[in-house]
Parts: structure tokens; sequence; C-alpha cells
């Protein structure tokens, strides 16, 4: 059992991220309302014990849930926020759990609920997504970030915080613009590096049992859903795209070097590289 | 006990590869004679049982050893190849590990060595290097390229894919030139990318810990010797440009659908990458 404020939850989606925090939430003794689009999933959810009433596309039934969780893609997460806002008004923390924050939580403040909502994000992805794909103790021991709109944090951000900590989580109180920022160079820029070079592989008719350890990881990130990168590339379009131009600035210095045959050049590159690496 | 033929090896180099091939042949009763440019890394393998007798810098007690493995990096691979020819009298199979095979090759041939000498590349490859990231068991399931100078495959070819496969690695024989086009684009690349991503991140004030578990994938090839992928880099320049301007021209198209917003463009370079991907 959770502390007495989160007796009951209800989940949005029921992918990797909401699916994981059913289960967690369940085995932790709380009483977990849940949706999802795809009624094979909801209904395996609630066959397997982790979520205890389904709810209906209404999503009324968020009404009495302590805390509410849209764990769905961010380019659907604001119309969700539209549709449960007029309903959540007993949850005393209202949080989603996507890859950009900026645009949700301003929208939490539009919608008047600035008192009740923090963006969260934990980093717990993987290339996998969907129901299947969910598992218990996915948020041991990765960092969260917890988005008010601003650094001026209100009590709902402790709340949200103590949320993911009961999860094994490490919450990282940041503000929403600060995050997009941030995780455009730290998450969104390596899944573009990884689905540039699977393309380039597949162009060249390479396959990925060609590849060795290092290759594989290398695109492994690759695999990830079309659907939720689309979403959240163009939701971070403007930081994604400074990102992308440092990366492809470093691969042109290198390539450059390595045309002028320039050891000493190429040779500092990989040494600064590893500095970075080895701190 | 190895094979008959294989009683005996001398490795030149004791790094991650040299070191974790000196340790899965004496756990198979071969007597190893090694060398190694550091003093401390081959007091240690004698002293843990690994290597049977140190040769000294002539390399001139390679001369009774049935096999003889080059594990030197590259750019150092040739001059000892030029050492070693007139001692590896005996050797059945002289051989090396680099990751790039054209050079080594040639010059085997040009040595009068071709009887002898098949180059080899197990991708067992990692970002640590030395003695003291070897361990036993490296090559189990790793592919490993076995590269004559060109298709029509002498026995030496055969001897070299059993060698290896005692060790419960994968051989693929390939040509030389047909082996370091391929490496430029599954390993040489990914290698390039993951080092430009670092300098992106270092250049912009993030570092490693604030990535997560995609980010920390996609950087770790990053952490590998500068100087061993300087000489890879540069002995296979001009296949490596190819593959990075392949990589350059996916980031920059990527990045074009970005600015335009052209969803549907992105979605479907997404799809095809995890097309790629799922195969």
């Amino acid at each position: 059992m959770m502390e007495d404020d989160f007796r009951s939850a209800a989940i949005v989606g029921l992918g990797l991220i909401g699916g994981s925090l059913a289960r967690d939430l369940a085995e932790r003794g709380v009483h977990v309302r849940a949706y999802d689009a795809d009624p094979r999933h909801l209904r395996s959810a609630v066959r397997d014990g982790f979520v205890a009433q389904p709810l209906d596309a209404t999503l009324s039934g968020v009404c009495d849930a302590d805390v509410v969780i849209l764990a769905v893609p961010v380019d659907a997460a604001p119309d969700v926020l539209r549709q449960i806002a007029p309903y959540a008004t007993h949850a005393r923390l209202i949080t989603d759990v996507g890859s950009t924050k900026s645009r949700i939580v301003a929208l939490a403040g539009e919608l008047g609920l600035a008192q009740n909502f923090v963006g969260s994000h934990p980093l717990a992805g993987d290339h996998r997504s969907g129901w299947d794909a969910s598992r218990t103790g996915l948020f041991a021991n990765a960092r969260v970030y917890i988005c008010p709109r601003s650094k001026p944090a209100g009590a709902v951000v402790e709340l949200a915080a103590g949320f993911w900590r009961r999860l094994g989580a490490s919450p990282v109180v940041l503000s929403a613009e600060d995050h997009d920022r941030q995780v455009a160079w730290t998450s969104h820029l390596p899944h573009m590096l990884s689905a540039a070079l699977a393309l380039a592989l597949a162009r060249t008719g390479v396959e990925r049992g060609d590849l060795g350890p290092g290759g594989r990881d290398m695109t492994r990130l690759a695999g990830g859903s079309p659907d939720l990168w689309t979403a959240i590339a163009r939701d971070n379009a403007a930081a994604l795209d400074l990102a992308l131009a440092g990366a492809e600035r470093e691969l042109a210095e290198i390539r450059t070097a390595l045309a002028r045959a320039d050891a000493a050049d190429l040779r500092e590159r990989f040494a600064a590289a590893r500095a970075w690496f080895d701190v």
C-alpha cells in the first residue's frame, strides 16, 4: 500500500510506461483504474489483475482517483488532458509521462489545473512499446524529470516526486522549457542518429545481423515506434534542430580530418570523446 | 587440448583480443608464448598462468609455434608481420585480429607468407581495451571474418576457421577488400557516430550521467581507444568516407523533414528504420 494519499490511480494508456505503472501500483496495493484505446490490452491488464476497474472512453471514471496519469503519445496527451479536466476534480496529482513537456504543462495552466498538474518524464523508455513490453520494476533507478511550468515549485511537485520515488525512481525537478532543451540532446538526438544509421545501413544492403555488439547497440533505438517518435520530434522540433546541427557539425569535422589524413586531429577528437565518456 | 596441429601458439599483443585469446587457448591446454610492449601486462599474464613463456622483443621465439597471432593495432601490425616473417617458418597458421584487412593481407603476400597467412577479424570488440579488459569466452558466438586476399581460399582458410570455431566463434569467409568495405558501414561508421554524438554532447555541457539507457548505449563506443580508432579510420579512410557521407545524407534528410514539419515524411523514415530493425 502506498501512502494514504494514493489509494487509487487512474491511468490513461497501457503502453510500455502506462502498463508498467499499472503493474507497479497494483503490486503496492493501489486500486488501479485504466483505459486503453486497444480493448485487448485493457482486457489483458484486467485479467492479469493489474487493473481493478476498466474505464470507458469518456474517461469520466477518473473522477475519484487520487492520482491521474496520462500515458499516451505526446500528440494525444493534450486532447486527453482536455477530456479529463472536468472529471479529475478529486485528483491531488495529475501528471503525464511524455518525452516533451512544454506544451502539456502550458495547457494544464490554461485549463486551470496548475495546482494539481505537473509533468513527468521517466527515462525508462525502450525501443519496444505497448502493453506486451510493460513490466514491473521498469522505473527502478530510473531518472524521472518532474516539470513544473517554471522553477518555483508548488506542493504538487513534491507529491509527484514522492509518487515516483515510491516506484524506485530518482526524481529531478526541471522547468518544462529546460527539460525540452535538454532531452533534445540527451534523448531525441540519440534516437535520430540511431534512425539515420539504420537508414544508411538499409540503403547499402547491410542487415542488422551483420553488426557486432557495438553496431547493434547503435541501432537499437531505431526500433522505436514511428508514431511516438514522429510526435516527439515534431513537438520538440526547434530544440532538436539545434542538436541535429551540432551532431552534423561534429560528423563533418571528423570526415574532413579523415579526408586530410590528419591523424593528430582525429586522435584529438576521439580522445575528447573518450574523456567525456570517462568522466 | 586443441587439435594436435595447434599445440603451441604465439601471441603478439596482450590487449583485449590478444589477452582473451591467451586465456581461451591456455584453458584448452595450448602452450602459449606471448609478447606485449607493456612488461606489466606480460608479467600479469605469466603470473596468472595464461602465458607459459614470455617472448622477448625480437619475437624470434615465435619460431616453433604452430599458430602465430598478431593482436596489435592495425597501424602496428605491418611492422610486426615483417619482423616475425623470418622466424615464423614453423607456423601452419599466421593470422591477425585487426579491424581492417586489405593492407595486412597484401603485405603477407609480398612477404611470401600467402600459404600460411590469412587475416582474421573477430567482432568481439568493446570500448574497453588492454589486458585488464581481456576475459575468457570473449569469442563465444562472435562472428569472425576470415579474409584471404581474394576469394579462392586455400587450406589456411580452413585452418583459421577451425581455430576460431574451437573458441566458440562463427567464421565467415570474405575477401579482404569486401571485408573492409563492409566493416566501414557495420563497425567503423557506428563508432564515428558514437564519437560525434559524444563530442556534440560534450560541447553543449551534457554529461553522460544525464543520459537514459538509449543515450548511454549510443555513446558507449565513444569510450574506445583513440589510438586504435585513429589507426582503423585512417587505414579504411576511403570506404569510411562513403559510409560517413551516407549517414550525413540520412541525417540531413531527417532534419529537413523536421524543419518542414512534414510528419508523413518523418513517420515514413522512422518506419523504414524500424522495418530494417525488425527483419
